[in-house]
């Protein structure tokens, strides 16, 4: 499943993307006066491959939840049990990526792929994985590959298998999605202690330092900061992960969610959907799906610059500028979820927007 | 009107700020995690006397439309008659600020505040000044107080009188609005050439060289720029604006429109409800406001970081930092309309979000 959706990833579509150009320049407004809406217009032409691109309507957010070996090494102050207790936050639709869900019109998926601790849901009211109700409120989806990471300090986090199947996982989640009907996929994570394994990603894809890819994650102090740090470079120095072999990065270092939002990423780019990035844990995934398919990155938005340094520098090596600045570093879907609008307005430009001539107003 | 709007307003809340920073403590996120939206929230309470403040709806775009004297220098390559045009534009819907505002769910409100050539619209069909039935679809006030300003390079461009009458016009649209249940304004402008006495009243207002506060506009080549430049520089030479007298200021060297944004958000600031501004006219008006009543900052959200040098230099002024920064340099409200659901969200996460008590999430 992995090697077929790599496969039908292509280029994007340099026809549509001129019929774009070609529109913009007769539409009632200065050539280039809405800045970065405009080639992001274009460049959703080429992925759909027509002008104009479809409204990139309604969109999912896909929620993967996992937890993490590497929290006994003490790199968060954050018990693990919150991420179990925060999918049940999810699901009764409290916490912001909820409220922002809601005004924003997108689905919530939560997607167990690897949490450690018993879920605080009554099992009979979990949907089965595979369930395709995939665009109601929020639901879950039980997908466990194992409960958490190992720790990458000590041993490879997850074995290439396990990878493998928190990939599929992902891929299967955006397939499902995209055949109910989304126009948009929006990537979600929770995992107490999964901006670590996100800087040990970056670092192994982009060849960073450590330290300039290591942030405080939810609040750390300087302390616990300095041994995350530690942490990330005694893993990196551990299993010398080789960037041109991503299933093996996100095995030594990565993280079940992390390895399943590069399948739902690989997915949406084979489907020619665009995937909108939320946060550092989102980014540090889609190094991920570039290294599998250069060509994905046509895919990709970026929502926001999550406040995380790693975030910065995996944005930089992608090529890609955030919609949104704000310091956010929540996590959970909500930075690609604030950046959703403006996804949606530069595409609605493209089908709402009269030209010079339909409207009778003078060009310069 | 103008001397009783500026003695309504007054400073934020301190005790709602206080409530709003406690409520954002107990939220089921780590504290700060919303970056720039969490002090957002925390003023809007402090403006609305409450926590959590209303949810920023119904919202209600007001386009104040004027024509400039200015024109005849050579300051821009459109024609006059586009400022017209472009208001049968809005009022069919065609425009940009129209595509943002349906996906926005907010209404469009034109005012002919100073257009100096013939309406392309049925004067039938257009509302008169004072229409109630503010936050229907796209509608026309008629408000002309003459027809474009004067040349500031040969005299003042408005009359005292002038300028009052047009500040107390954008008072009025905002009684309106605010009467018929908008829960934020949203600035919008339209006037050919409207970029050369925004630069003119920044500099002004900020005291910064009008080189740097002057920008291309809507396109500009390298020689107009420089006619541009010169003709800011003679206009403030000819007249000397005094800061401390913003109504002088406009007089000499604004647009009727500037003028009367300037009333539309001293007017929201007395009513205490929040005015997102757009661009660099926005910031100008601004500007003036916030010379006529220093409070009135309080109920400012800048909405984008425009494209014109001059924007950035009368938010810094201002102390404002803008919630979108992609290089719009279009006008209209469009930037504005993309920021609304930030703001919106901002809000909503005060009035959603679970507690860590009562989901039942563990804290650090």
């Amino acid at each position: 499943m992995l090697e077929s959706t790599v496969a039908a990833i292509g280029p994007l579509d340099e026809s549509a993307m001129a019929a774009a150009r070609e529109l913009h320049g007769r539409l009632t407004k200065p050539a280039g006066s809405l800045g970065a809406l405009e080639p992001l217009s274009v460049r959703l032409a080429g992925l759909a491959g027509g002008c104009p691109p479809p409204l990139p309507e309604p969109a999912a957010v896909a929620i993967f939840a996992g937890d993490h070996g590497v929290h006994a090494q003490g790199v968060t102050p954050w018990p693990q049990e919150v991420t179990a207790q925060m999918i049940g936050n999810f699901l009764a639709g409290g916490a912001v990526v909820n409220a922002f869900a809601r005004q924003a019109g997108a689905s919530v998926t939560v997607v167990d792929v690897g949490v450690a601790t018993p879920l605080p849901v009554d099992p009979a009211a979990t949907a089965a994985a595979g369930d395709t109700t995939a665009l109601a409120g929020p639901r879950l989806v039980a997908a466990n590959v194992r409960p958490g990471t190992r720790d990458m300090t000590v041993t490879a986090a997850l074995t290439r298998d396990e990878a493998r199947a928190a990939v599929e996982t992902g891929i299967r989640i955006a397939q499902e999605l995209i055949d109910a009907g989304a126009g948009i996929l929006l990537t979600g994570d929770m995992g107490i202690g999964n901006t670590t394994p996100a800087a040990a990603l970056i670092a192994a894809f982009t060849g960073v330092d450590p330290a300039q890819v290591t942030g405080r994650g939810t609040g750390v102090n300087d302390e616990t900061y300095r041994r995350k740090v530690d942490v990330v470079r005694a893993a990196l120095d551990r299993h010398a992960p080789d960037p041109a072999d991503p299933l093996g990065v996100l095995a030594a270092v990565g993280g079940l969610e992390h390895a399943a939002l590069a399948g739902l990423i690989l997915s949406a780019a084979a489907r020619r959907v665009p995937v909108l990035l939320d946060g550092v844990i989102a980014v540090s995934a889609a190094l991920a799906a570039a290294a599998f398919a250069p060509d994905a990155v046509g895919a990709m938005v970026a929502g926001h610059r999550s406040a995380e340094p790693g975030a910065t520098a995996a944005l930089r090596h992608l090529g890609l500028d955030p919609l949104i600045d704000l310091g956010l570093r929540l996590g959970e879907g909500t930075g690609a979820l604030l950046a959703l609008p403006v996804v949606t307005g530069a595409v609605r430009v493209l089908h709402e927007v009269a030209t010079f001539d339909s409207a009778g107003v003078a060009e310069k």
